[in-house]
């Protein structure tokens, strides 16, 4: 070969939480390595990191054509995951392992604590003049990786909670109240966010929408959701699981304090958000003995749902985690020693976008969170984010609403 | 006419919790209506029985059938809804408002006390001698009601809980632990038990379903957890809302005075159950308190969500809907006094159905629940069931998976 490829075998771990789309990735590089005679056995690991380090394998080399496609279309990681975060030791263990199985391409699909794994064991593989190919293909239904107009798994769980906010803004329309809706995003408002794409009437909910860019100033809170319940009877509310006090406090820990109990840190230190109720129904309680105990005041915790529902998934959201996968075994074959998959948006209308190729070192343990111009400041976000998230998530249910203001208000 | 039918103006509401086809139902009968030279106006009354009462009517008679079409695919009740369960003194209001306004075809869409409700009215009618059409469409998630097969509304609510159970069983699989999804249904476990239908392979949950109809054994429930866990590391679990211990306390009650906190009723003196994640993060407690508290226990409550979440239908139950709404006006129309729509399995394969008309007082106050059949006794659904379940709900997302058994277990 010109570029002097290398031959051996390939091996790809997904990781973190889960997608609809991060099969399509894992799909799209298989199957363009199966293409290659520079490839040996294609590998998949058995919960990431730890089957890397097990050397517990699924072979995919020789999964044809028709079965590949019916696991892309499958949701979640179909080689299952981990929440481990490797550390130099433990990144020194996969090294040596792929050393022993004669790895030679290494695919991670991940958010950036996985690019910097991919980084970790990139820069011990230099150290040893081991030749590696190295690199890291994005998702994330956060939307939070550096160098990504967007990340592949977004688009469909932003689909899932636009979905559900069409919903539940018609129910909260049918029997009015106030209505809070949790929704995924410890550092990012961009899913809680995209609940605004549930608008299509201009009394259409979410009303007020609270991401974890803005400090959540519970006076403010009180005081917004008064506002728009005089004025129109109901209120919908979008709020990120991550919002949290001016002093930097989650709101969820603030609430785990207040009320005496334990708060759940995964191996990261992270607070435990998700798979729990509780800061919807301490913001249900605030309201309720704030502005009116007989209030009905309802919250809805959307939980994992968001990430894995099968049936729902934006049609961009799917190519494109193909395509960030392919990508990735395309470059590799072609010679790029190392990097991260960018998704990078050519054209706003007509859509168009291109998978670039940065450092993972850019990628690597950095959180994007939403840009100014994307929020009004307080509670709402801007029509700019409105045109930047339409094409991501693709066609929505419409709905026709019956007008109280055709009504005969006919005196009894 | 050879039936001496009436001529006069007809009324319809909508009444209770929302669903995704409860307007296919509302439009089935007015478009019916709209043929009819013996019906003048055909209001729709604005928040069910409120807007009987204030006379606060939309008019129906001219919207143009795309505009209902339109409408018909909306999720929620686009006339608005109402929790109110009247009294004889508030059925008289709304009877003397009917008299008032001309109304002799009166359509009633709801569970059943939507149907007792209809039967006041009607009761009323024939002590004065008043002339008046009273018809019940069914409609409840729930599927509770007597003398139906199932009932409009369910197919929906328990296609979302069969998708949302695919894509958590495959979430689950990717990060093991113990999982609780608890679902809709007070006194029902109908739509708890559709969560089986995403099985597709021997080791998919939900692997423990539990329902009201069974009584809540908390020892066992540790227990069941604790076994399965042990043998295959993950646990899936489907709970209902309405559970209760074996003294008849739900679930939720205990939860409240175990934790001190307090217990919300609604008009009819029924517990909140939905809009809360008390009893999801209970359970989660309780198994780390029993069975370690290191083990990753997750909860989600899918609330709201079920009932009107945009874009997941199943084809069933958009169909019958609207010819249950077709049937109320037709048999109206042929000279019939009264009555409640049901939904009548003729066949299993090929499904069919036929829509009889059953006294109004054989529905009303009545509640159904899961038949001894489709319940194993402890903590599954019978293959009686699925094969009940799986027409009504519609064809599911299919899985493909990657299996560790294909793995190389590689020594390291």
């Amino acid at each position: 070969m010109a570029t002097g490829l290398i031959k051996g075998n390939a091996i790809i771990g997904q990781s973190g939480g889960p997608t609809s789309v991060i099969n399509q990735s894992l799909v799209g590089c298989v199957e363009v390595l199966q293409t290659s005679p520079h490839v040996d056995k294609i590998y998949g690991s058995h919960h990431a990191v730890r089957g890397m380090v097990e050397g517990n394998f699924i072979d995919m080399s020789e999964i044809p054509r028709d079965r590949l496609d019916r696991i892309a279309e499958t949701p979640s990681a179909a080689l299952g995951s981990s929440r481990d975060k490797p550390d130099e030791a433990y990144c020194r263990k996969i090294f040596k392992s792929f050393e022993r199985h004669d790895i030679r391409f290494f695919f991670y699909i991940g958010g950036n604590d996985s690019s910097d794994t991919c980084r970790l064991i990139n820069e011990m593989a230099k150290k040893d003049s081991y030749e590696l190919r190295c690199f890291h293909i994005p998702k994330t239904i956060d939307n939070d990786l550096q160098c990504n107009d967007h990340t592949p798994g977004y688009g469909s769980a932003a689909k899932f909670v636009a979905s559900a906010f069409i919903g539940d803004n018609l129910d909260n329309r049918a029997l009015p109240g106030i209505k809070i809706d949790v929704v995924m995003g410890r550092h990012a408002g961009f899913l809680t966010a995209a609940s605004a794409l549930a608008r299509q009437n201009p009394e259409d909910g979410p009303h007020l929408i609270y991401v974890p860019e803005v400090a959540f100033d519970t006076e403010k809170f009180i005081a917004d959701v008064d506002r728009i319940y005089t004025r129109q009877g109901r209120v919908l509310i979008a709020v990120s699981e991550g919002i949290h006090a001016p002093d930097g406090t989650p709101m969820a820990v603030k609430l785990a304090s207040e009320t005496a109990g334990e708060v759940e840190r995964d191996a990261h230190g992270n607070v435990q958000l998700s798979g729990t109720g509780a800061l919807g129904d301490y913001l249900s309680l605030l309201l309720k003995q704030k502005l009116g105990t007989n209030l009905r005041v309802r919250a809805d915790t959307f939980g994992y749902m968001q990430r894995c529902f099968a049936g729902v998934v934006s049609p961009a959201d799917r190519l494109e985690a193909r395509n960030a996968g392919r990508k990735a075994a395309e470059v590799a074959l072609l010679g790029d020693l190392d990097g991260s998959i960018a998704i990078q948006r050519t054209s706003d209308v007509p859509y168009t976008v291109e998978y670039g190729l940065v450092k993972l070192e850019d990628v690597a343990a950095k959180t994007r969170t939403m840009p100014s111009e994307f929020l009004t400041g307080g509670n709402d976000v801007t029509e700019a984010f409105l045109r930047y998230v339409r094409p991501i998530v693709g066609p929505l249910p419409t709905v026709e609403l019956l007008r109280i203001r055709n009504a005969n208000l006919m005196t009894t």
